[in-house]
C-alpha cells in the first residue's frame, strides 16, 4: 500500500497544475521567432556593453510602439531596465529613504513592498475594494500616521494579486493626494496590455502627462516572456538622469542580446499580434477558472473578475474560511495542485483566508482538472480541521 | 581650410583609438558560437523565469570549470549575477548601512566605489603601490577614523584602473585584519582569469577557504563577453541565502538565454580554449603598448608593467605632470584617441595627472597609431600650459 500511494503521489507531483507563477505558459512564448532573431539579428554589438540607458534600437522601437497605446512617450523619458522589478527598485532606490512612509496596496505585489522595506521604508498597508485601492480612504490613513508619504505604490491594472482595476476617480483622486503630499506614484503596470475584457481605464501618464509625479514602471516579461528580462521605466526626463546614474551602478546595462530581440520582435510588428493573441487567451482561461470555481465550489468562496492580466484573487468563505491557505498549500502540492496563499502579499501576513491562482499559463482542460484538486484539498482541510 | 580641417577631424572621430572602455574588442567575441548555440540550445525554459539563484545548468558548468581552477567551489555557495556589478551591488545591499566605514583602494574601480558610497558609506582612500593595497597602512588609516571598517573593497589582480597585483604577504594580512574587525572582503576579480605572465597569486578562497568574510565577485564580461550580463557571486552558504533574497527584490533572476548560452559555451570546453587564445593576444598588445609609450614617452611618463587583465596606468611626470588629464582627454579626442583621465578613479578625484589605458581591444598596430596620438596631445598640451 505504502509503495502504490507513494507511486501515485510521485506521478501526480509530475503533473501539478501550475496556478502559482505569474509567468505566461511556456507554448505560449514564441521561441521560434527568439531563435531565428538570434541568428539573422546578433551581432557583435550585441554581446559588448551597451548604454545604461538602453540600446538605441529597442529605445525606437519602444517609441513607435507606444505611440500606438494610449500612453506615448518620447525617447528623453524612457530607460531600459532587467524587467519591471529593476524598475521598482530603481524608483525606491532614488525615492525612498530609511523611515519613509511608502502606501502599498493591501494585498500587495511581495517583491515590490520588499524592495520599499529594503531601503528602510516603513509600509503602510491600504485597503482595497472590486474598483481597486481605496484612495478616499488615504488622507485618514496618513492623517494617522502622521506624516506625508514619500511614495504609493500601485499597480493600477488587474491588480497583483486582486486582479482588480483602479477605477478612473481613484486615479484622478490619488494624482491629487500625491501632489497635495509631494509623493511619488510608483505606476507598476505589467498587465496593462493584457486587457481581454472592458474598456480601457486612462492611465496616470494619460491623466496627468508629464507629471513629474509619476513615475511608470512596465516590462515585457507578461507580455512577451519574462526570462528576457527587459522591461523599462518612463519618467520626467531629470529623474531620468538619477535613473540611469543608479543603474549604472547597479548593473551596467540590461542584458544586450536580449534587448536586440526584443527590438527585432517589436520591428516586425509581431508584439501586437502576439498581443491579440494571448489577450484572446487568457479570456477564454479567465471564464474556464471562473465557471470551474464556481461549479466546484459556489458559495464557499468569492472571487474577483478581473477584465485582463493574469490573476484571480479567491477568498475563502463560511467554514471554509477556517482554513489557513498556507496550511491548504502542502495538501493541494500533495494533490496535484499549487497556488500562491495570500499572506504572501501582505508585509503582515493578512489574508491567511485567500489565494491567488494564475489562470494565464494553463489551457481550460487543466484548468478544470486544478480545480477539482483545489476543491478535493479544500474538502480534505475541513475534514481535518472539524 | 576650415572645411578640410573639419573634414580630417571628422575622419579622426571615426577612427578613434580606443584605450578608454574596459571592454574586450568586439572581434575577440565568440560570435558565431553564440548565434550557433541561440539556435541549438534555446529552448521556451530559456524564455520563462528562472531561479533567482541562477540556471542549474549553468551554476553545475560552473563548478566543474572552477573545479580546474585555484578556486574550486561548491553550488552551495554561488549565486548567477547580472555580471559584477551586480555583485557589487549585493555586497553593498547586504553589508553597507548608512555611515559605515569601507575602505577602498585609491585609485579604485569608480562604479565599485560609487555603489559603496548609494548604500551611506563613508569611504576610506588607501594607498597603493607597485604591489596593490599598501595594507601595512590600514591599521594607522582605521585608528585615524576612529572606528572600525565594515568593507573593504580591492581587486586583487591586474587592479582596474593600476593594472597592480596584491602580494601573496599582503593579502594573508588583510584576511588577518578583515577578522581582527569584523570586517567583510570583497573580492573583486573581474581579470584574474587574464593572466599571460607571471605566477598566480593564492587569492582569498585559497588562502582561506569557506572565510564568510570573503565575499568574492566574478564576472564573464571581462573573459567572454560583457553584453551577456552575466556573473556570479561565490561566499558561505549562510550569506548566499542573504543575497539569493536581496537578488530576488532586484531582478528577479538573470536574463536566461545568456545563462543558457554561457553553460552551453563552458559545457563543450570552449571557455578554456578561449581564455588561452585571448591571454596571448592581451600579452602581445600590453607589451606593444609598453613598447609604444616607451619610445614616444620615455621620461615623460611612468607606467605599470600588468601581468594580466585590461589596464597600464601612467602617470605624467616632469613638466607634463603640469597637464590635468581631464584636460586632456578632450585634446586627445580631437586627436583621435580616447582613455578615461585619473580622476575618474578615485572619489576624491585624486590622481588628475594618471591615465587609464585599456591595452586589450585595440591590435598592436592600431596601438602604435594610439600612442602617437597621445603624444601629440601631450606635446599640444605642453605648449598650451607653457
Amino acid at each position: 500500500m505504502i509503495d502504490s500511494s507513494t507511486s501515485l503521489l510521485a506521478s501526480q507531483k509530475h503533473d501539478i497544475v501550475r496556478f502559482a507563477m505569474g509567468s505566461p505558459a511556456n507554448e505560449d512564448i514564441p521561441v521560434d521567432v527568439f531563435r531565428e532573431i538570434a541568428v539573422t539579428h546578433l551581432n557583435p554589438s550585441s554581446f559588448t556593453y551597451g548604454a545604461t540607458e538602453g540600446e538605441p534600437q529597442l529605445l525606437e522601437a519602444l517609441v513607435d510602439y507606444l505611440s500606438t497605446t494610449s500612453e506615448p512617450t518620447s525617447y528623453d523619458r524612457l530607460v531600459i531596465t532587467a524587467g519591471g522589478m529593476q524598475g521598482l527598485d530603481l524608483a525606491c532606490k532614488i525615492f525612498v529613504d530609511p523611515g519613509d512612509l511608502v502606501i502599498v496596496e493591501s494585498p500587495t505585489y511581495t517583491n515590490g513592498s520588499a524592495t520599499a522595506a529594503s531601503y528602510g521604508a516603513e509600509l503602510l498597508e491600504a485597503p482595497m475594494d472590486a474598483d481597486g485601492l481605496i484612495v478616499e480612504a488615504l488622507p485618514a490613513l496618513v492623517s494617522a500616521a502622521g506624516r506625508s508619504p514619500k511614495a504609493i505604490y500601485v499597480i493600477p491594472n488587474f491588480q497583483n494579486p486582486s486582479g482588480t482595476t483602479l477605477s478612473a476617480q481613484r486615479r484622478e483622486l490619488l494624482i491629487k493626494l500625491a501632489h497635495d503630499w509631494n509623493a511619488i506614484i510608483i505606476d507598476d503596470d505589467p498587465y496593462g496590455p493584457l486587457r481581454f475584457t472592458g474598456q480601457d481605464v486612462p492611465g496616470f501618464q494619460h491623466i496627468s502627462p508629464r507629471d513629474p509625479l509619476v513615475f511608470s514602471v512596465r516590462t515585457f516579461s507578461k507580455i512577451l516572456a519574462p526570462g528576457l528580462r527587459v522591461g523599462w521605466v518612463d519618467t520626467d526626463p531629470k529623474i531620468r538622469q538619477l535613473v540611469i546614474n543608479a543603474k549604472q551602478a547597479m548593473d551596467t546595462c540590461t542584458n544586450v542580446p536580449a534587448q536586440h530581440m526584443t527590438a527585432e520582435f517589436i520591428r516586425r510588428g509581431d508584439l501586437s499580434a502576439h498581443l491579440r493573441r494571448i489577450r484572446s487567451l487568457y479570456f477564454d482561461r479567465k471564464c474556464a477558472m471562473r465557471e470551474s470555481l464556481a461549479h466546484s465550489l459556489g458559495e464557499r468562496i468569492t472571487m474577483t473578475d478581473p477584465e485582463g492580466g493574469f490573476f484571480l484573487w479567491l477568498r475563502l468563505q463560511g467554514e471554509d474560511a477556517m482554513t489557513s491557505s498556507t496550511a491548504l498549500f502542502e495538501t493541494a502540492l500533495r494533490e496535484g495542485v499549487a497556488f500562491i496563499p495570500g499572506t504572501a502579499f501582505s508585509p503582515s501576513y493578512k489574508f491567511d483566508n485567500a489565494l491567488r491562482l494564475c489562470f494565464a499559463a494553463s489551457t481550460p482542460d487543466r484548468i478544470q482538472v486544478g480545480v477539482e484538486r483545489l476543491t478535493r484539498s479544500l474538502d480534505l482541510a475541513r475534514s481535518v480541521d472539524y
